[in-house]
């Protein structure tokens, strides 16, 4: 049915719907709709006149929309569906993630969603030997094994952690081998501990390093361990960081340093396609690491640490395992320690399993829901706490279609992403093969990986999307019936007491590369919200990567029985998406970079550059950040005539619902905007990493950094001996970001 | 007014206005417009009643209306722009052309254009100095000249041609310097020349080589030449290549191997902007020779020929100077020649002028017609001939919409580029500048450089815009009395005729690098049409380049002096546009792109791989065309389903004028499918030659290939000593084939 105009003044285009228009026009054409009892599944005639709704009625009718799909979410069925998916450990490429695989599929075509189906990729993955566990063992000089440990974690609870094999110790990418040699203590693996053992006189050559989890990527850990020289590579869970993890637990994990197939970069890995890098060339760029490494218990740890030589470590670098730490090289009385591993890299299928809501009235434009299903055991928090209630957010939203005259406008696609354990691999296949269609159709993506903690909403997001994030989660009832008696009743109450940041909002940081939001944000421009529940401190969440990850944690360690949190997730992910779904123009308000960018980044620039000692060659780069200044402010002012335009637009769309083609063009502005910075060659040296103002940082790979390419020019700069090349790079780095914001502001002008 | 469904059924998307919608609106809102008493300019009230119209009756609308239009363009008014247009030589850079660019302003404003403005760019220029000739001078053995060139060619006409300067003979980007030695005749000098003349034990090191036109890129040319270790280059005008060319004259030129400003690649060079490469970066990348270059005339290269010494020269290389052509090296008697070139790089201000017709129901989405006004010297052919006929379109077009209901659906862009003789310097900037909005919105770019001859019209195009090319030249009428009298009342006519193709079709070339389209296809991704009128034989136009293009040429030598000629160019370029802003679906058919990909590209790549030595190092090669061929089979059927789709939306549309949404819907794909074939990281070594069906070769920058990226790495593969290496380049990039196809496929497609 079209649109009929009703007369209705809409006084701001955001948290809007316009297919409220539609639930209006079904209203007067004496059809009512009996749209709020939910779970009925009723509609009900009703002949009578109905006077033109006020304005309020909208927002009404609105609200109980939103509380009726809010309401269609059961924490019951999360936690069947956590139940299903967690039944055998399923890591990517094997028979039972296959399975899990099949479940979700199932999952997703029992709620009623559209087009359920795999996207397959062939992906280089790694395995250890499942018949043969990971050693590290202790000889003395006669060469006989003092201490071997088992290579496997005990179940606590063998009814859900018995499986063969699920305790195996291992590191995805590791190389295999066995090396016999003397440990040292690197701390965290940063390149700050390595410069401190060499300033400490220890050298780390043809040594074993052990290092602790924390502290960055444990793959940046290995890669950096090697580059020192170490022959081997031992991380371990000291007490001080793994709250709840039990003496023989360990971190599972992937030690490649990129995102995605690493045999077919910036290209999808379909079956069949050619694979542009051997696995020799993935070595060479130390991409995956030539050393072997492994995780070890704290148990195990002790065995090596309460026997080692050499000094005492720094104060700092002292951990929570009960004795004095020290820095090796080598243990007591000539033993030796004799890392073995087993592994090998093997291709196999991945398959990503999507399916949509189409769009009533714009099937081609996407918000996209994603949260990957592989694990590294049981995965009953990471991922699967996401995988169950993503279907669950699925079941309801259909559910909601049904039993309401509701219907999203634009198209939501669900999103079960394959292989993300490894190094994102599925959900960046997937944008590599889709970039131009994302690029051109996709509206945002929602991630929720998984929770880890159930205290406080934490939102990563990108300042054009931080509006969104808050009006939703101010409309998400608290889970937490003491914070409620507190008077902070909703997720955004908790959320902005517990993390506080900048003009009245709760702090939202850029997100980083640890998700599947990774791919879409950085490779191919697509706003992102990544999401979840933490704990007020933000620590990595008790029993990351281990066995222990079963739903009976779920069910008694974070969340209640009722699954209250895991329901606000779901509430939260919903209300998202139908926000962005229904909003007549894009909740997207492109005047925050603009701002961010003239009233942060070039601030901070401009103070960077300043603090380096004046050198004449960093002149043409501050010219640079003069001349980007300038463009900031211009885009400033343009993207306010655009906010004014886009108001008018969807002002004026009631009256004359014709002006659709308006309103598309209203948005499809905002999405270009966001897609001028991709810079489609990508930063140098890191083709990949696109987004020039909030990719990874080629220096540092676990965290979001604003600007990561400028910012790792002027490292270059402070650290290089041809200051004048350098300070060129510097210049070039910036002038990216300046064409990009006057792309920006391009695309808000209507000509050239 | 809005739309009203009409009832009428539409059997086709091509060439039907939806326009004609409106002005059938009109018709039965009781207003009838006189629409198609063109010149009155009045509008007749008619209060009568007008039934339903027949659904020939929208087609008689649309002819009627291109009939108005084309009759508004009048070849006197073409005359009075270019005798404004041709005042002066006016080189990009120069006042006088700053001159020309206010002029256009000037026309576009009175033409009624909205918008009209200038972009500056500021770039690299090269000039001679105009108060000291370049010249050649023979030198006998006591170091006295007996030859000295006047640099200068002396005009014809001297009303016309008699400017100071405007005969100084030049290239532009030549090296200054002076350089005494011996001259070798090194033919057209191509790569084969030079292996000819290594064959025939002839050394070009520390020589002058001297070279005729013809056969390829100036800029080759030189650049092959200083590869050779030649210290000089002088290029001439065999009379065997230069109709009509008097004795004296000379073609300028740039010898510059890049489109764009040298010194911001890949970024627009917006005055202030980092400027990425210097201009020893420039030289050492070989995009300007470090050695001088000049141009002489037939007369001068007399002079130097009939002195040369050593063997006469293979029987091919003898051109139509009447002397025997001989090798050299050197001059008989001891006589030496000197090489004295004085020239300058400078970074000027470019400007190029724009101006739109905005689209009524489109404002967002632009046909742009383009063509550059700077020249070499007075420029009445090169290009002012097209920059007449563009203003004369200009405002044919806004007269029509004065005098008619008739209002274009999408935007009217009108494009007068600078700086294009030096290597299409203010296209390629725009192009940079605003790739991303062009690559959102920008429906075609129509290119007319200038004609080339006057008997029929030659298009070079991209396959899916063959049929548009075609449909369009059928409606225009042929300019030529006696082809009228033989029965070929349109352009279709004659140049079915005289230049036949496949399919029953004329023969379209792939557009080439030689004109301002060369950044739009090729960077941009935006499909063009370059078209003009030339002679049955397609050689290069007369006095091309030279002092002697002056307005006379164009009214006595090509057209009469009524310009029929010139006019039905316009109507040419006028009824693309028309068509391509007012079809409801784009008359792009990329159901051609799947056609020619399966049916000829994948076969003619097929044959190449299997006219080489059999080796395993190109097996995978090999199997990544069965991999493409199985991809474009797909495209096929999935592009043939999408026709179907878009002839659906069509014929709903007048039903169901809410459809917008849908058919802005099937035109973004038809964009979007035509971008997949661009890689945005462009070709091995050439980031600016990004379309990977339709762009440049590396190894030959003249003219068009289709896959050049391909078969320049077959190429390499050819010459390599590493086999294995080379046969992956050659997978690789048949791999990056298939990825676009797929992603054209994926285009056409509802969801992921």
């Amino acid at each position: 049915m079209p649109y009929v105009g009703v007369g209705i003044q809409q006084r701001s285009a955001s948290l809007r719907s316009h297919r409220m228009i539609r639930a209006y026009a079904a209203l007067l054409g004496g059809v009512l709709v009996s749209l709020f009892i939910v779970g009925m599944g009723k509609m009900q005639a009703d002949a009578g006149g109905v006077p033109i709704p006020r304005k309020e009625s909208i927002e009404e009718i609105q609200d109980q929309i939103g509380r009726a799909l809010m309401e269609a979410i059961e924490g019951e069925k999360i936690k069947e569906n956590l139940r299903a998916l967690t039944k055998e450990p399923h890591q990517a490429g094997t028979k039972a993630n296959e399975r899990v695989a099949k479940t979700i599929e199932k999952m997703y075509t029992a709620a009623g969603l559209q087009k359920v189906h795999t996207l397959t990729y062939d992906v280089l993955l790694s395995y250890p030997d499942w018949d043969r566990p990971n050693t590290v063992s202790i000889r003395n000089r006669a060469g006989r094994a003092v201490f071997t440990s088992r290579g496997v974690s005990a179940p606590i609870l063998p009814d859900e952690q018995g499986a063969p094999h699920a305790g195996h110790q291992w590191l995805a990418y590791s190389a295999p081998g066995t090396f016999e040699g003397d440990v040292v203590y690197a701390h965290s693996g940063t390149p700050k501990d390595f410069a401190m053992l060499k300033k400490l006189g220890i050298d780390v050559t043809g040594k074993i390093a052990m290092m602790r989890y924390g502290e960055g990527f444990r793959g940046d850990k290995v890669a950096e361990a090697q580059a020192h020289g170490a022959r081997a590579a031992i991380l371990f869970s000291d007490p001080a960081e793994s709250v709840w993890m039990p003496p023989e637990g360990v971190q599972r994990g992937s030690i490649m340093k990129l995102n995605g197939d690493p045999l077919t970069p910036l290209y999808p890995a379909k079956p069949g396609a050619y694979k542009s890098r051997t696995v020799d060339e993935v070595k060479e760029a130390r991409i995956i690491p030539s050393i072997p490494a492994l995780p070890i218990s704290y148990e195990t740890a002790y065995e090596i640490l309460s026997r080692l030589g050499g000094r005492p470590v720094p104060g700092e670098w002292q951990g929570n395992v009960n004795v004095t730490y020290r820095l090796g090289p080598g243990l007591r009385d000539g033993h030796t320690t004799v890392v073995d591993v087993k592994s090998s890299l093997e291709t196999k299928h991945v398959h990503n399993v999507v399916g949509y809501i189409p769009g009533q009235d714009e099937e081609d434009r996407y918000v996209i829901l994603g949260n990957h299903f592989d694990a590294w055991v049981y995965g009953s928090i990471d991922p699967n706490s996401g995988t169950a209630i993503l279907a669950e957010v699925a079941r309801a939203m259909v559910e909601t279609t049904k039993n309401t005259t509701w219907r999203p406008a634009r198209s939501i696609m669900f999103a079960a992403w394959d292989a993300e354990e490894y190094g994102l691999l599925g959900s960046t296949e997937f944008v590599e093969e889709f970039v131009q269609q994302l690029g051109d159709r996709a509206v945002a993506y929602l991630n929720m990986d998984c929770f880890a903690g159930n205290f406080s909403l934490d939102v990563r997001t990108i300042p054009s999307m931080r509006d969104v994030a808050i009006d939703v989660a101010k409309r998400i009832p608290n889970h937490l019936e003491e914070q409620v008696a507190l008077g902070r009743k909703t997720l955004y109450d908790t959320w902005a007491r517990t993390f506080p940041g900048q003009n009245g909002q709760p702090d939202m940081k850029i997100p980083g590369g640890g998700s599947d939001h990774a791919g879409f944000l950085t490779f191919a421009g697509v706003p992102v919200i990544d999401f979840n529940m933490i704990n007020a401190t933000r620590n990595s969440y008790p029993l990351y990567h281990s066995l222990f990850e079963t739903p009976f944690v779920n069910e008694h360690l974070y969340d209640k029985p009722d699954f209250a949190m895991h329901r606000a997730i779901g509430r939260y992910w919903a209300e998202l998406a139908r926000t962005l779904a229904d909003s007549p123009v894009f909740p997207i308000n492109v005047t925050k970079i603009a701002e961010e960018m003239g009233g942060n980044y070039v601030v901070e620039l401009r103070k960077t550059l300043n603090q380096l000692p004046a050198n004449p060659n960093l002149l043409e780069a501050k010219q640079q950040v003069d001349f980007l200044e300038k463009a900031a402010a211009k885009f400033l002012v343009r993207s306010q005539h655009f906010a004014e335009h886009a108001r008018h637009v969807n002002a004026e769309l009631q009256n004359n619902p014709y002006d659709q083609r308006k309103l598309r063009g209203v948005n499809e502005r905002i999405m270009m905007t966001e897609r001028c910075f991709v810079n489609p060659r990508g930063s140098p040296g890191a083709p990949q990493n696109r987004h020039v103002l909030y990719s990874i940082s080629e220096h540092d790979s676990y965290s979001g950094k604003v600007m990561a390419a400028v910012y790792d020019a002027i490292d270059d700069y402070a650290n290089a001996t041809d200051k004048k090349k350098a300070g060129r790079k510097v210049a070039e780095q910036i002038s990216i970001i300046y064409h990009s914001v006057h792309c920006a502001t391009n695309t808000l002008k209507h000509f050239f």
